[in-house]
């Protein structure tokens, strides 16, 4: 069945029914009428981003399942969550699609995204649909943080060790090999963890490739970093599987993209050193540099900052 | 200046910099970080909808400037905060463009959201930019409203009069001519009185015109309603204006869609009359008809109901 003999409403109906069992905690009205209302908890702030993935750009329905696209596109999105320390509170997906799109594409990513909804507690609550010539899906996710305790990109100071969580690499690879990709597990208990350490600094999440998003966490703080391109962490036998496609394996780690793991700093002399760290926030750990006051990002080889990143345009 | 020769981050630079301009006084942290931080006052729920626009679908750049079209976007998305008696916080701004759009369109509308944003309080906190096959605007609204005070759309009773705000067609009339259209008021302070008058029922704005809105409206409620077709308000000069393009005006009035208005039903007896009603809301009001405990909608001419309202497939 083709979205132009369901119509508009019979896709609603089919994806509210979806999304009913999601509903969570602070939802007070969820799908369904103009808008949703969302209840936070005392003394807490409203945390809000937005992400759009196009067919063809950000997912392909030729080469991974529209579940898997699905879950990895609120992934993507929760991850901004993760890296301001909040908690989620549910999300909204407004959907741009071809008339001729099957509708059991639409459900499958739609049941792609509530499978993350149910695992990080972030229910569906409102959204859009609209006829469009190529398929879309923007998603906004909502969270709650205590106020004061957001974690931002702009509190990095000089002097400030820098560290990243997880591995660096393997979306790049998936991609560079044309497989299908991994669903990234957003950071979403470390972020809340990290936004109650002491020293904290400044964090941001991997989207676009760690050289990409540290250089605008150092612009966002006026500071600049000398990175240990060595120490950046790699998955296990990365360098050969890198090696069978043809790809440099320190161009994936530096400028692949698509990580989402976190990027944080801590003020020097506060760190209470990796192994505590990784246990602390159960997440693995690797310090890989040192932020400056002299701006730019040193430390980098020549053919990583060829391709520092994502680019739309 | 074409998107792909400013770039992704150059973009941004440039929407960034027009927002600036645009801060509101529950914006912790707007734009520029990985999501914005927002705070509501105590007593506060969260209210949030998406919306999105297609060009060639919801506006069109070829019969109306950039900045007309953002103006009437975010129009539409305020809508649905009047809908629900919320106060605006901010709304978030994800753009799907092809490389080719011009820099000076996109910042056109830009613009045309910012003036509402400066008139109805609502600042850009956020937003996303894509490359894309065709320009699309995604808008999220995000408002507050005090705890069980919203109003809904499954509120309405047996027995309630139904209302609805200002004058119906216009928008209809003008898609009609191909001529560039009214940029319609989102009936925000009227729909924040609302919220806190005695005896009101349920509420619902009309994006896709009176017939489809009320039946929403009605379902949502488990009700039905007798519509006086007669009495629904018309712009002046409105038959005349109609017979001279050859369209039916009720068809217009009933069906037509984007008219922006409330629509919201008041228990019987607890109605203050209209002309009081109109000074408390400071819009015009009018009587259209009365909820009914069996289902269905009548009193709509046949021609009218042909043409129920917007359809995307």
């Amino acid at each position: 069945v083709r979205v132009r003999e369901l119509g508009e409403f019979g896709l609603i109906q089919r994806i509210e029914r979806l999304a009913g069992g999601t509903r969570g905690a602070g939802v007070v009205l969820g799908i369904g009428d103009d808008a949703a209302l969302l209840r936070l908890r005392p003394g807490e702030d409203l945390v809000v981003s937005t992400d759009a993935a196009v067919e063809g750009v950000h997912f392909r329905l030729d080469q991974e399942s529209p579940r898997t696209a699905g879950r990895r596109s609120l992934a993507a999105s929760l991850s901004d969550l993760a890296a301001m320390g909040a908690r989620p509170l549910g999300f909204t997906f407004a959907l741009a699609a071809p008339d001729d799109t099957q509708v059991a594409a639409i459900l499958g990513m739609v049941r792609g995204m509530l499978d993350q909804a149910i695992r990080y507690s972030a229910p569906l609550v409102g959204g859009n649909v609209t006829g469009a010539r190529e398929l879309q899906v923007t998603l906004t996710v909502l969270g709650a943080v205590r106020r004061g305790r957001a974690l931002r990109r702009d509190r990095a100071r000089a002097g400030d060790e820098v560290f990243v969580t997880g591995v660096l690499g393997q979306q790049a690879l998936e991609r560079a090999r044309g497989r299908v990709r991994h669903v990234p597990q957003p950071r979403l208990a470390a972020g809340r963890k990290l936004a109650g350490l002491r020293g904290i600094g400044a964090c941001i999440d991997l989207s676009d490739g760690l050289l990409a998003d540290l250089r605008q966490l150092c612009r966002a703080s006026h500071v600049g970093v000398d990175l240990d391109a060595g120490s950046v962490p790699r998955p296990r036998g990365f360098a050969a599987a890198c090696q069978r496609v043809g790809v440099d394996p320190e161009v994936l780690t530096l400028g692949g993209g698509e990580d989402y793991e976190l990027c944080f700093t801590l003020r020097s002399g506060a760190s209470p050193g990796v192994p505590h760290l990784a246990r602390r926030l159960a997440v693995p750990v690797t310090r890989v540099g040192r932020i400056s006051s002299t701006r730019g990002l040193r430390g980098a080889p020549p053919a990583a900052l060829r391709r520092p990143g994502w680019r739309h345009f």
